[in-house]
């Protein structure tokens, strides 16, 4: 299968990575705008210009989402064009007549390997035989992949930014908190991980704990009281009713 | 070291499990009343009522934060008495000479044993004597420990809300969100684990991705579109607006 792989940012790197040795792949093409060679070290021709694309099966763009129809404008409306993006709709690609998504439901970081076996792509593609090419390319990266229409992938993507996003600025907030008491913020890492492990055997439901289910409003005073900044302090108060609020109404 | 146990919710059950046949502990009483036996089936004595305690090294009060400081006043003024509480100050065991904090820094569910030895304790104790003694316990349940006073240990315990209580009630609103969609929750699993995953590299602030940080306000506007709930709504507006607030003036 011949892939051109347009983006060298965190997942476009990933991308090349998972695909450049891989025996079923055949990367003919790598967009890199920040790269100085026009060959990479394991010999992928790399280009700067969308001009200068030649035939693939696929076309992969692993770009910010404001480039995307950006980059469907310009390139050839018979390629098989496909995003990555989680909040697109697969109608961004609006130059192509084959067009489809390829949204992985996972974080991806500079200088961490991420084991594609461990997570799904949710896919999507105008035509059926594309649908087909697109299974077949998760095969070949040994991933799992789930079909989704544009709709249900942006509810998923603002799942991701829930559990994701947001969860991970609670962890930025509780190491603050930990620095101006000064406690390591690694204390909290057990704990942190076996509220995620939890999620294989208990529903988050079942596992909720702390003041604000248990509508201690002793404790609940005492945290708004060791809280200095108004930022946090509105976290605190919005998480705490968003709690309150959800376990009173299942309830009644 | 004769330990005595007062309650048998979920923390008082694991210290049941991890002290019962440990050859450095002898559990002499275990204050279970939901028990109808009077022994356990490794034998040890069950009592229901604070009158019947026995003489032991320490007493463990792993009850409810409201009942600490009613068990103290009925429990001898020369017992080195102990509570387990994050936010409950060492003063409310009021009625003790020797009074210590045995913290577990830690989250606890029914059916679901805790390695010991993958979290620490916050411990405490008013005598010097009784924190050698307290060390000697952490030492004996192979678990490891740091000093704090009570006004560290409330912090961390706030600290804790946010990346157990909080993180958790996340996970519930994605899930709910998914179900809405007809997507499987652990779609979300990997992800929500490599965010965790990342902390052992990573600081939470460099890891921190999304629409928010990157003030992308096209897909802000469709999350918030796409969000019925105005509870959930509040809890995105809220982190939404401060992730931007923590990273805009970090900028400045």
């Amino acid at each position: 299968m011949k892939i051109t792989l347009i983006g060298a940012g965190k997942l476009g790197n990933q991308f090349y990575q998972k695909m450049v040795n891989n025996p079923n792949i055949e990367l003919i093409q790598w967009v890199n705008r920040s790269s100085k060679l026009d060959k990479s070290t394991e010999g992928v021709s790399i280009i700067k210009n969308l001009f200068d694309l030649i035939s693939a099966d696929i076309y992969i763009l692993a770009v910010s989402d404001d480039a995307i129809s950006f980059a469907s404008d310009q390139i050839s409306n018979e390629a098989f064009l496909v995003h990555t993006a989680g909040s697109v709709s697969i109608d961004a690609l609006s130059n192509q007549k084959r067009k489809g998504v390829l949204y992985p439901i996972q974080t991806f970081s500079e200088n961490r390997k991420i084991d594609f076996s461990k997570f799904s792509f949710g896919i999507e593609a105008s035509q059926e035989k594309d649908l087909s090419i697109l299974i077949k390319l998760t095969n070949f990266l040994n991933t799992k992949y789930i079909l989704m229409d544009s709709n249900k992938r942006e509810a998923l993507h603002l799942a991701a930014v829930l559990v994701n996003n947001f969860t991970n600025h609670l962890f930025t907030e509780a190491k603050n908190l930990c620095a101006s008491h000064q406690l390591p913020f690694n204390l909290l890492l057990p704990l942190i991980k076996e509220t995620v492990d939890k999620l294989d055997v208990l529903l988050p439901q079942e596992a909720q704990t702390g003041p604000a289910i248990r509508n201690d409003q002793h404790t609940i005073e005492k945290h708004l009281n060791l809280i200095g900044d108004p930022v946090l302090k509105k976290i605190y108060l919005t998480l705490t009713s968003a709690i309150q609020n959800r376990y009173e109404n299942k309830k009644l």
